[in-house]
């Protein structure tokens, strides 16, 4: 392990052991479903709450993992997890539940990101042989919290980003499997001084136009290097815009594409700009992307999470959205 | 650094190279008020929002540590940092302001010691030279947030805790100085099925007992390695059961005090169970604590920062409340 560059690191043995996705019903239903490992047929997955759901879907991803890679809860030294919801609720209940220390992160939307690059610092260092990183979202606790109650029907421009109902657990060893995290670039809070909460692509794409140069610039690699080049949530207004960026620096890129396009069937479902939340990047990660590097369908992918850090009240309070993004690399070193 | 006994770490290099300290008035005009560095006399801290007044307290708690290790903000290779509030808006607004990678940490009160443990991953793997560990938590914010709007002027119990309006920032280094991180024990989430959001002392108690015991259990050490065992924020409730727990147990412990005991003084500032929030513990670290390793007055010290992982809708919901712990251990090492 080492750094390169500004601020990015080198990993040698940190593998992706095993993966697993969990979803509701919008995610299963659209053109990569099949890469969702299980689902559920209602938002409220058989529990009282919204919220209780979404604790729901972390622990059975969690499980699920596990089981999937045929380890039991006391193999994994430290669970790494967030998302969304305030106190990070969905991820602190889950992690109640089991007798692992556990490290709380928020870095919104990144957060699939974020949990890996700690996590695989504790790996590539052999404090842990096995650590989870999990993250989740839900539909209807996001809205609820940082939109309106759903009840109250309110219309959506078409810019808004419909949040991905579901959580993905990532498991990272230092025993050998098919997938490596290679290196890792964190990134630096943006803010482009915007202000329109239903637009938040927009807000994040400087972030992950900046996290995509720096990580450019650490390796000295361009986009020549990677099958896939992913960003988190940007979503249709988002994407344009990290393109229209990264045009203006002349840096030249392809193979590209965003998890919030690629998760749900817009021709069909009325998502509006696309899907968002820490599960949309951990969906696309731990299943398709997972799949695609296990079958050498892609050798190398750079995923750069994204996350609009704002807050309803400081909305209220006529602030600005500042964004980050976090980049991994993934690579198939199947033989 | 390797891992020791279940869940705990030892470190070789990593330093406490500066730390610093910003408060309200509250804390100032307590007893370890002298420790602090720098004090506003209004909760506003000459501010619109009280949200903004917190942005403002980290801001300067991090320009204050730099100036005192005479570094630059391009020196900082990465800045860890979590709060309270929903999103963690203190830290992230904070973080957009520098030009610097960004962590954010979510552990309730005990961001503080959880930001410390994170970042000295990245010390001592000479990922990054220096990194600077923040945190805040402010009176007004947490109470409108978690509590009632002031204005309600709802009466509190004397379980109830005060939230600590201050912000420290503990710069970490491969730089040698009077001061080492040698230990840490990552905390696991442990929920006692306690459900009073009145008194999250007791709460956390658990959590702490547990962290203590298996710190004590990896390291195969006791009380007597310590000059001073230290909690969060149990203030007097969470204590007291914390002392129990630790009787059942057969565990003897001596020179202990808690960080919400410490920082106000209760027979004249009507703080009722004591202080807490991630200001509590970060204020006496960075100041207190670290005077009195600087000058030898202290040896070893064991901190063991407390979290409640509450969210008032899960309580709405009929949830009980979580708690979480972290501790690590600082040394003077001055010849």
């Amino acid at each position: 392990m080492r750094r390169v560059g500004e601020n990015s690191i080198e990993y040698n043995n940190v593998y992706l052991l095993e993966s697993s996705t969990i979803s509701g019903p919008r995610e299963k239903n659209a053109q990569l479903g099949k890469f969702i490992d299980k689902s559920y047929n209602e938002l409220s997955c058989s529990e009282k709450t919204w919220e209780k759901a979404e604790i729901k879907l972390q622990n059975e991803a969690f499980l699920l993992a596990l089981e999937k890679a045929n380890l039991k809860s006391e193999d994994i030294g430290l669970i790494l997890s967030g998302d969304l919801n305030n106190q990070i609720i969905a991820s602190s209940y889950m992690a109640r539940k089991f007798n692992i220390p556990h490290i709380g992160l928020y870095g919104a939307c990144s957060t699939a990101v974020l949990s890996i690059i700690v996590g695989a610092n504790y790996i590539e260092s052999n404090i842990f042989n096995n650590v989870a990183c999990l993250t989740s979202s839900h539909y209807a606790t996001s809205e609820r919290q940082f939109r309106f109650p759903t009840e109250y029907g309110g219309q959506k421009p078409s810019s808004t980003t419909t949040t991905v109902t579901g959580s993905g657990c990532s498991l990272l060893s230092t025993k050998k499997s098919n997938i490596k995290v290679t290196r890792a670039t964190i990134g630096k809070v943006v803010d482009p001084n915007y202000k329109d909460v239903q637009d938040l692509g927009r807000a994040m794409a400087p972030a992950a136009a900046m996290t995509l140069r720096q990580h450019f610039e650490d390796f000295n690699v361009d986009a020549s290097e990677y099958d896939l080049i992913l960003t988190g949530d940007l979503s249709e207004c988002g994407s344009i815009v990290f393109k229209d960026i990264l045009k203006e620096w002349g840096i030249e890129f392809y193979n590209y594409n965003d998890c919030g396009l690629m998760i749900y069937d817009r021709k069909v479902q009325e998502v509006f700009s696309g899907g968002s939340g820490c599960g949309c990047c951990s969906l696309i990660l731990n299943g398709y992307i997972k799949e695609m590097l296990s079958t050498k369908k892609l050798n190398k992918v750079l995923i750069i999470a994204t996350g609009a850090l704002m807050n309803p009240l400081l909305a209220q309070q006529k602030e600005s959205i500042p964004g980050i993004a976090h980049a991994i690399v993934l690579e198939s070193v199947m033989e």
